[in-house]
């Protein structure tokens, strides 16, 4: 198995963390930095016809598109290592809902407050407002999160995964985000919780 | 099973799709007109706290997230209708592959679009940029239809059913989309085969 990409993108980290928590370990890590334009080589394209990391080759299985390929290896290694996606249907039904809510909502509003924080001098009134719009995401997460110890329910899944790579930069690489614990005990809570898993850890050495 | 929302929504249409193609009957269909606030009603948001259709009701199951809902009727109707997930975890991948991009990158830029047809009278500077990207986006089907029938293999899945609701108000109710069929001869045809299905007329009729 190789996956193409970069330890460093939020993208392939969120894939490496899947491989790490299933306990994978026959795979090759292939670099290619997409900022020094390695993404729009025509070899890569081929397999990559966007031109983005990270891209899974399993024998014949080509595959982009993080959030797919975590679920692929989720259902792959379905009997070894952590439960990604629950014991039943109905589980995965929620890992499924968590995973679009992270896609289509957390994610854009964290990179729109990581724009602004990576790069130096910070708009702080512009900064203000892209963390209002995470907040009022995370409202509904912490909602969530009085009820169930993970996204998904009692368990830890995907969906919880799915966050941890673009979640470590704006909260513990730029302390800026930490501000969002404030008032949100059950998001402090879950992102300590879930940050402090063996598979982050060895995730973080790499990068 | 309850489904809250409306069938002319590109979202909750989108879950009628796969009910559908599943050939499943036991479901009510129960009207939430986001439009006129139903959304933001407060037993709604206990429900669904972004505020937004649709919804599923199965029992003890309660899940929103379009994409996600039509995954679990995917997997709770197995056996019957349409094979919306294919044969093997392979065929799986592909299709939760294309679903990604679907969610990503079509319905971004399909979105755009529409947005300017919906509101007269047209931007025609803006409208020609919105299909521009949507038409870059198209080039990448434009090579994968060339190659399989569907977009996740030689078998109609999720991942087709979910490009039809927009795909249809673009391409079919509002005709300017349609430009972007010329020197795209296999999304042509892709789009004529999707939408000639039994479970597309029943929506249509319902709209």
């Amino acid at each position: 198995m190789k996956l193409y990409g970069i330890a460093s993108s939020t993208c392939t980290g969120r894939v490496l963390l899947s491989l790490f928590e299933k306990e994978v370990e026959d795979f090759e890590l292939v670099i290619v930095n997409v900022r020094k334009g390695e993404g729009k080589k025509p070899e890569y394209l081929r397999l990559q016809p966007f031109g983005l990391i990270p891209l899974l080759e399993d024998g014949d299985v080509t595959l982009y598109e993080s959030r797919a390929i975590i679920r692929y290896i989720a259902n792959k290694y379905e009997g070894q290592g952590t439960a990604l996606y629950g014991k039943d249907i109905k589980d995965r039904a929620k890992v499924d809902q968590w995973l679009e809510v992270e896609g289509q909502n957390f994610n854009v509003a964290i990179r729109s407050s990581l724009g602004v924080v990576s790069k130096p001098p910070i708009d702080e009134a512009l900064l203000t407002e892209t963390l209002g719009k995470l907040g009022k995401v995370l409202d509904i997460y912490e909602d969530r999160l009085s009820n169930t110890q993970y996204l998904a329910g009692d368990f830890f899944s995907l969906a919880d995964l799915s966050h941890m790579t673009t979640g470590w930069k704006l909260f513990d690489k730029y302390k800026q985000g930490s501000i969002l614990f404030e008032g949100r005990p059950h998001v402090k809570a879950w992102w300590e919780n879930i940050s402090s898993r063996p598979a982050f850890k060895k995730l973080l050495e790499m990068i």
